[in-house]
């Protein structure tokens, strides 16, 4: 297979699936907005059973959550993020029978994503109802350069007839409404209907707006140069519209381009169109699709050289991988208002919302190799912040903030509290990965603008919610949900405490290295040195629960002692258990949703030996069954460091290939965001054995399955490009950017230069 | 004070009250049926503000709990208790203004509720808008003979003026709705529209239908034969009509007999309604106000000779009680299809749903009472077990039954369930009554067609719920929640593993005697040796936390670790907590709403020594905040067993008054049944010291408070009636029917005969 191959993504080579995992998989993205790969005749057809629309980053209408009981504090709205009109749509005119009023026969011929320009190639294969047949293939990317532009290019050819063929581009009019996923437990449907005024003029433009959001977005469209469709109005819409007369065998062909805003508050609508309007005119003026084009694949071609992972020896995993890093280039907000949500930008399932898992587990692939969209990420969370503390209030915390577990206007919007607020790490989440940029990056100014307050508003907050133990020796936090949600409401999760114990601790090293640079910011926060003391007595005496007799970390205070869920007896349809069992039926056993306290070993890599690695993986895998895409990735990283390759394997396979085989028949609804940054965790935690040390040095471990022959990957670190190529013994690295660097290759120094050095390590 | 007058309520006597306060407190029922004692012209009016209507034990409608996040086996249906049209009301039409399209001004002058005969008098001065003023007396009784009946008499006299009055009586025509209580968790607004069909004829009768839980409800009205008020039609309506020439100074009078039916499936509605009303014409032939009255009156004196309680040397306290017993009376279905709602029929808050407190607070009056009420109370249960059977299912426990936490059709209706169904302690307080039913009555009959059943059943669930732990040694009940509903899903909750015991226990001893007399019982139920050796295990090694440092008996398995809520210092505004903190946060605290070990301590007083008993009172005093009715009967028993007199007598004239004086200020929606109920158990179980001994014998150990000059009471005990009277140093008993039998008298045994015999206790 060449190269150019490994990015091409073709219909033909994924197993069958259902139309909306396909769309789901084609979306083109630009961490803006997504436009899902659709019917484009039939979006507006009942009977389709595919879900076309366009999503864009942080454009969400509020919808009441309702409850039989509703107490003090309960988050009151949902934040849903808004299936938007599709732009792919195209009407056809053929013997006086609309296309959007008489469904026309499609049939996908072949769709080919080419990840390396970002062009989606589709052909389908068109029938009238008065039986002509044409077929049209549509050339589409999401500017990757000016994310506000989506180009597309239709091309029409006769199959069986030769005559007039009308065909009208204008914004779709369907009434929008969230569709509901039936394996989604936030089962309320959600009657959201958005308001839209459209403009005429030189560049149709329409406004949408929210209802209860109060939010507006303006979407703009026109012909390309090349195209000549003249304007007009159509069911008193504005309308490109052109009849044509095809001949069979004879080829027409026009592009049109939309400009997509940024989400604003609804305020001084007219102003608002007219600066768009302008702008959007003024940035297409004398474009063409090329030259569109080769801005956006010149961002594309950055991305790749910086982010790419070459794997040889495995071409359906090579491609996945770069399938997984290119849906996470996709879905990554990188303007500092927005972040990345559990299904991209590719559907609407959980509705838009951002977990802690953009932090956890697609963070560190940016930081490590775009650290400008890692920044722009956590600029998104301090952003924020004033949520967070107003959200602490309403638990009665007078200091510090509590992040929400689901979100995307940064206030809470989980309406199951013990699966939701009493995730409480999403604190310590976040402090972790702001520690992780500061180490990588030694951005400096980040921290002091924005990385520290977060560090010491989440680092207050563990400090009211935990309290000590009557000795006063134990610093305990209850009542908490950990990662795994088939518990909830425990004392002294494991995961919970390392991580406010790390968060603690970093406030601590933080307000220490401040406090002789710049004292100023210190009193600024009223960071005094009693609570600067009352973060390292608290990180000190963390309690982390142990299990004497297992010798195995405790998920929490009494997580061994109820009975094991007999797993290998639960039928296979019965999975996953919350949609087959109550929450008092599953908490009342041992079983994991998902890593928890493994988590922590995986975070921590110093705090075990390999034996109690060894303990706590053995004890932990027994009873976890994977209904959370979240969880297999870790355990093959973890695998992968106790020596058992097979392992490790299976489960980064799993990992790996989970949306383009439909693994977990959910992908009509989104990708797995998170589970794609696992693969990137998998490969490099894992496999290449990336860590830092204590002291912020990098150190390598590599050791790949033995079916591959080679795994080439690049890493920023302070300021350097790293390139590194492993093999089955041994490791080369070469320095393409800044300073030479001293890492470690297992516990040995090794110096990088810009000379390609190889280095056994077997 | 005249005991006729320890009879009566006057409004005057009561402090100031919103009107909904005094509507519920002078509400009529009779176990079927519930008047609130509205405003009878006003009832239509929106400007209102009192919330009139009729409530009927057992006539639900279904509506849709919502959930944000809906997980598999919760409650899809809330059961809510309809409002049904108000019987009271009265349309006048003077100088051609009706009173049901312009307001006439209503002031109430009086209300007397003669608790003796039944009867509510009631004076009204009306205003019309042209200022006629007439006076509108009313007096009506809610039959306790036949309890489909209810009666009414209106008087008029005009005031300042002679002139023509037409007065209609139809069925109320507005649209019904329940009115959202402020006060109430369950927030969401129920939207609950009700059909309704007229048939005009010589019984007017309107059919009550609900669109959801499919049952209908028939209302007939007819006047009494001393009225003469022609039958005709108004706005389409069956109405009795008539205009009278007031003459200043003379008073017109007419009387109105409703008979309310039971609620049926709606099936056959034709049929139904025609033996509805042939039955209730036949039933109300002939009858008069004065008739129907006396007949009524007669169930009435009975019901005072069995369960009046007279206390001398408080006369407020005195009457309050009996208001209390009253109303207990009025509440409690009688029909063997219903139980007693928290707020009796006296109003729609929580939905007019059955809870544990039907048993565990209202149950035991009726027990030593009314044995006849007891036993249909517990068949309202044993007709709901399939239902509970279902739910266990629905928990994954394949054998056995748990019974609703809040439900009136027998089906679940908690939608938060860590509050809701995770207090399984339900069952066990059930099969307590159950048991103590058969101690108190020896009904052998009972226990073998419906009693043993409930108790294997519930006894089953725990099996199937609780475990062992790893060493096989104790049995553990996690995941439940007690009593106190500030704490939440914990592993045992000691009242809860207490009552499981018994329950199990229970199970075996029934078990062990029915397999001698009646083996084809435990055949037919399955019930095996095996079984019920494992019934005896779980009991056997229950566990029972103890905190071994402060040497009391422990809420649950870590309840002492956490931090004591500050209540101190929290403002009183901040009551009740659960309106004003988050559950994570009050969760996060000891602090109990209500009495929970506590609740053991008392049901079970021979578990412990007074010095136990001490310690556990001062430690959960202490942190409990009584925001739950049901808490201060419990603490003041307790306080009256330690010798506290002062403490005992405070809770105790605070759980007496707590509906006439309107303390939790939401006596509007409702009375709080099971308070009542409670002040029954502090004066018999509290002051007169009654307890079962461990082998079933009636032991007393009376103590009156010191301004309390004697006590009288009845008691049902094994086909004997007692009586007893208690003053300061002696206690008399004598035997008014039945066998002699030997009680204790704290621990001296004395033979009660048909001899009043005193014996001396101080």
């Amino acid at each position: 297979m060449t190269t150019h191959d490994q990015f091409q993504l073709h219909l033909q080579q994924l197993p069958p699936q259902p139309e909306t995992a396909i769309e789901t998989i084609f979306t083109l993205g630009n961490g803006h907005f997504g436009v899902r790969a659709s019917n484009p005749l039939q979006g507006t057809q009942t009977a389709y059973r595919g879900q076309p629309g366009l999503l864009v980053n942080g454009f969400y209408d509020l919808t009441p959550l309702s409850y039989g009981e509703n107490y003090f504090g309960y988050a009151q709205n949902s934040q849903t993020i808004c299936l938007l009109p599709d732009p792919r749509l195209i009407i056809f005119e053929i013997d006086g029978i609309r296309s959007d009023e008489q469904p026309f026969d499609v049939k996908i011929v072949d769709k080919n994503l080419d990840m390396q320009t970002g062009v989606l190639l589709e052909l389908f294969d068109v029938t009238t109802p008065t039986n002509k047949q044409f077929r049209l293939t549509l050339q589409s990317f999401a500017s990757q350069d000016d994310t506000h532009f989506y180009v597309i290019n239709y091309r029409i050819s006769a199959l069986n007839f030769t005559g007039p063929v009308t065909i009208i581009k204008q914004h779709a009019y369907i009434d929008q409404q969230i569709a509901r996923d039936e394996n989604d437990v936030r089962a309320a449907q959600r009657d959201m209907t958005l308001d839209r005024t459209f403009t005429s003029g030189q560049l149709p433009t329409m406004m949408i707006s929210t209802r209860k959001s109060q939010l507006a977005l303006l979407v703009a469209m026109t012909p390309l140069p090349d195209t000549n469709m003249p304007l007009t109005t159509i069911d008193d819409l504005p309308a490109y519209s052109r009849t044509l007369d095809l001949t069979s065998g004879l080829t027409v062909n026009f592009s049109f381009a939309y400009a997509i805003g940024n989400p604003h508050p609804l305020l001084d609508a007219t102003q608002l169109l007219q600066d768009f309007t302008e702008t959007a005119e003024s940035r297409l003026a004398g474009q063409t699709f090329d030259a569109l084009l080769a801005s956006s694949q010149q961002r594309l071609v950055d991305f790749w050289r910086d982010s790419d992972i070459a794997l040889h020896g495995d071409d359906t995993l090579a491609k996945a991988i770069r399938f997984n890093l290119f849906h996470l280039f996709q879905a990554a907000g990188r303007d500092g208002q927005t972040s990345i949500a559990a299904k991209g930008l590719t559907g609407t399932g959980y509705e838009g919302h951002y977990f802690w898992d953009a932090e956890m587990f697609m963070f560190p692939f940016f930081l490590y190799t775009q650290p400008k969209i890692a920044k722009s990420l956590l600029l998104y969370r301090y952003k924020t912040l004033p949520q967070a503390q107003q959200r602490a209030r309403e638990l009665a915390i007078k200091n510090g903030a509590l992040y929400p577990w689901r979100t995307i206007n940064g206030e809470e919007a989980s309406s199951y509290y013990p699966a939701g607020t009493a995730q409480v790490h999403i604190d310590a989440d976040i402090a972790y990965a702001v520690a992780a940029y500061v180490a990588v990056t030694d951005d400096q100014t980040f921290l002091l603008q924005a990385g520290y307050e977060m560090i010491i508003q989440t680092a207050r907050f563990w400090l009211a919610y935990g309290h000590y133990t009557a000795d006063g020796m134990d610093f305990v936090i209850e009542d908490v949900t950990g990662p795994d949600e088939y518990t909830a409401m425990v004392n002294n999760n494991y995961f919970t405490n390392r991580m406010a114990q790390y968060n603690l601790q970093i406030a601590v090293d933080y307000s220490t290295q401040l406090k002789h640079e710049h004292p100023e910011k210190l009193v600024a926060l009223n960071v005094t040195t009693a609570e600067i003391d009352a973060f390292q007595r608290a990180a000190t005496h963390m309690t982390l629960p142990y299990d004497d007799e297992r010798r195995i970390k405790l998920q929490d205070d009494v997580s061994t002692t109820k009975p094991v869920w007999p797993i290998a007896e639960t039928p296979r349809n019965q999975f996953p258990l919350l949609l087959h069992f109550h929450p008092m039926t599953i908490y009342h056993y041992q079983v994991n949703k998902q890593a928890d306290t493994m988590m922590s070993d995986f975070l921590f890599p110093d705090d075990q030996d390999q034996a109690q690695l060894q303990r706590d993986f053995d004890y932990y895998e027994a009873i976890t069954v994977h209904d959370s895409s979240l969880s297999r990735a870790i355990f093959g990283i973890l695998a992968h460091r106790l020596h058992q390759p097979e392992k490790a394997y299976q489960y980064f396979t799993e990992t790996a290939m989970m949306d383009l085989t439909n693994a977990q028949d959910n992908t009509g609804s989104g990708i797995h965001a998170a589970n794609m940054g696992g693969s990137w965790l998998s490969l490099i935690f894992g496999f290449a054995g990336v860590a830092l040390t204590a002291d912020h040095q990098l150190r390598l471990d590599p050791r790949l399955p033995e079916n591959w022959t080679s795994l080439r990957f690049q890493l920023q670190f302070r300021g350097r490009k790293l390139v590194f190529t492993v093999t089955q013994s041994a490791l080369t690295c070469r320095l393409i950017a800044g300073k030479p660097l001293t890492i470690y290759l297992q516990h040995e120094p090794i110096l990088i230069t810009n000379e390609s050095i190889s280095h056994r390590f077997l």
